[in-house]
């Protein structure tokens, strides 16, 4: 590839989302979201955004504005042969070229559409001399305009609006198509934690939260767990100093990470125990089924699941798990006494190598002063021994429940690891 | 209240999102959404909307640009005492009119915050003469100030950035004293279906559909059913034509109907047991303990909800529920058979009233020429009786559970009105 004259590279751009549906509040705009992130990544800066209707000289004045001080100007929606193209017809008024069919995104439209041959079928069209990226889950297709305005090199992308027909485009063809106009990029990293907040995160890290501007790191909670991302720039000729970092995180905080990239923390459980050989089975009173739903939410779990008992009553605890009566009457359903019981009667019953219970008040009723709302217990066995945890959770029933589930994911994943 | 004149009416207005945040795509602009849809409630248009980082420049910029065409220009963001309240300073620079304390805004400050009264902790301001609204979750307030600009009336609404302060300020104070500047606004009903789709039902109402522009019908797909949105536009001395409309689509469709209002399918079903007095148990396979999850997501379940065996691997159905092992031999554990087996012994443990079970393929994995992927078996013992279901959802694994979930939920339903 020839290296770009400053001239041609891409240092900024302005996305503009048609869509009068987007206006009134009927749809939310993902697409700029997904795509300022994307942006971001190339090491593209976005100064402004826009939201218009479909609406002939409203888009014409959006993209006008935004070539005035942008290299890249993109648009999303206002496509498609049913609204007659608008957005095209604009862009090819702008940049003075006419429409014209594309061989390459005709193919792929009759490839896709065997009735495409019928009269009233519109084949799609794209500004002259534009690049163009065939759909291959809608009719419009993205393409890319360069061109002079006003003395200086622009480029106007556009885009399909359903995000079905977008993101494969930006993901398989676009995106990589535009890095070439870009001389920097980012790169980011995950490390996922669990049984840690993000203040403590902050704390541990302050020296490098603080002082370091590239890498940059940020947490954010995710559901019952905290994400913490590692950003680094890179300009032609750096090296990658994510991993570095990587390596010193995991020092201090190596207690709480499950994951270092991008899998769920149901995704790490499930491979640990497919990878050791082990199945298990729950008893839930609190999270009510929750739980083994996070599990079986993913394919393949027959092997390393058994199934549950969702004792939400006591007397389901009583008559189905097996709870001794005399346990529920002198600690209660929320104690550790009961949920000892409750893994154990789950591995009776169930008979799987890993048998966890978890019994708690999830709220906004209930509770006690020893074990006010917000308090867990979960019991874990394993062979013939038996560990039992208490937790307290802030927040609202939900919150609750999504924080027992994480917790007690978690005590599988160390169980695996021990 | 005064009526107010032609030019003190607020018909059209501009959204304006701050923060650095939203360009990055690491944070996405919900406020905007969430506005939208209000303002279009409100009757008044939009049309076009920004998004712009924390700079002052860029602010004062879309401001100004937002003010040449708009009555109404309304900021997210860019507030709070941490970042120099850059937006109230932009505002006060363009409307020329001083940052001063209001009374009402302290006093919600010194109430929340009992260190207010420390020498740096700073009080927002707001500009002179502007209407304040406290924040009752935050310090900033919100801000509606009301000034000349080029000869024409203009309001600036200023509202800080997090939805958790946004949306209760908004809601309990800004839209209803923003009502007063519309002579018009909408109302939205909703009629709430389920075991029919869009496409159904569009066929069934396409003379309403088509026919009306006011009041307007739109269906949209929901967590396994669909929502019928009814809106119409009130002007000054319209009446409400939105409960004949309901009352013909009821006549129509009233069988897949099972909630004209906001009520979720589960709060539906949990209020029908409550009033009938009645509890219910699950036998969950396939959908792995996502319709326990759902039920006990809302608080106070345990006077109707005893409790469930989530019998995913066979062993569990023949062990713990007790199917009859020559069932699953004979017709498998995807069937209509099994599937009965399962609730009458779900009755048998968990003596519910109602007992429910739930078999089928989610896939991607399983199935049979007979029970292909997304083959689901529902079983429901009521008294002595049981019917047995079968039904079969498209798509992939979680839509195959999020349909089953909801169809159980809606057997359950029916259930209590027989």
């Amino acid at each position: 590839m020839t290296k770009l004259s400053a001239a041609e590279q891409i240092k900024t751009a302005e996305i503009i989302a048609i869509g009068t549906e987007l206006l009134l509040g009927q749809t939310m705009d993902t697409n700029s979201f997904y795509l300022a992130e994307k942006l971001s990544d190339l090491g593209i800066n976005t100064f402004r955004r826009q939201v218009v209707g479909d609406h002939r000289e409203r888009i014409h004045d959006a993209i006008r504005l935004a070539l005035e001080v942008n290299d890249l100007v993109i648009t999303t929606g206002g496509l498609g042969a049913s609204d007659d193209d608008i957005t095209v017809q604009v862009v090819s008024d702008i940049t003075e070229l006419a429409l014209v069919e594309d061989s390459s995104v005709t193919a792929a439209i009759r490839k896709l559409y065997p009735d495409s041959d019928r009269p009233d079928f519109i084949i799609p069209r794209v500004p002259e001399g534009a690049k163009a990226f065939p759909n291959n889950n809608g009719t419009a297709p993205a393409s890319l305009t360069t061109f002079s305005y006003k003395g200086q090199i622009r480029h106007i992308l556009v885009l399909p609006g359903p995000p079905s027909e977008n993101i494969p485009l930006l993901e398989e063809q676009v995106i990589p198509y535009l890095s070439r106009y870009s001389s920097s990029r980012f790169i980011h990293r995950y490390v996922r934690m669990i049984g840690i907040g993000e203040y403590k995160i902050e704390q541990h890290l302050k020296d490098l939260v603080t002082g370091q501007t590239n890498p940059t790191l940020a947490p954010y909670a995710g559901e019952g767990g905290v994400v913490l991302r590692i950003s680094q720039k890179l300009e032609e000729g750096d090296e990658d100093r994510t991993g570095p970092l990587i390596d010193i995180i995991e020092e201090r905080l190596g207690e709480y990470i499950y994951e270092i990239g991008t899998r769920s923390l149901e995704e790490v459980v499930a491979e640990k125990l497919h990878s050791h050989d082990l199945t298990c089975a729950f008893a839930e009173s609190c999270t009510g089924g929750a739980l083994s739903a996070r599990l079986v939410s993913l394919p393949g779990t027959s092997n390393i699941f058994k199934g549950s008992i969702v004792s939400y009553s006591s007397s389901v605890k009583k008559d189905v798990l097996g709870v001794d009566p005399a346990i529920i009457e002198k600690y209660g359903v929320v104690s550790a006494e009961c949920a000892q019981a409750m893994a154990e009667n789950c591995r009776r019953l169930l008979k799987a190598d890993l048998n966890l219970s978890v019994t708690g008040f999830a709220g906004p009723e209930g509770g006690t002063p020893e074990n006010p709302v917000g308090t867990v217990y979960f019991a874990l066995t394993h062979g013939d021994s038996v560990s039992v945890y208490r937790k307290y959770f802030s927040g609202n029933r939900q919150r609750v429940i999504n924080y027992a589930v994480a917790t007690a994911l978690d005590l599988l994943r160390r169980s695996c690891t021990e």
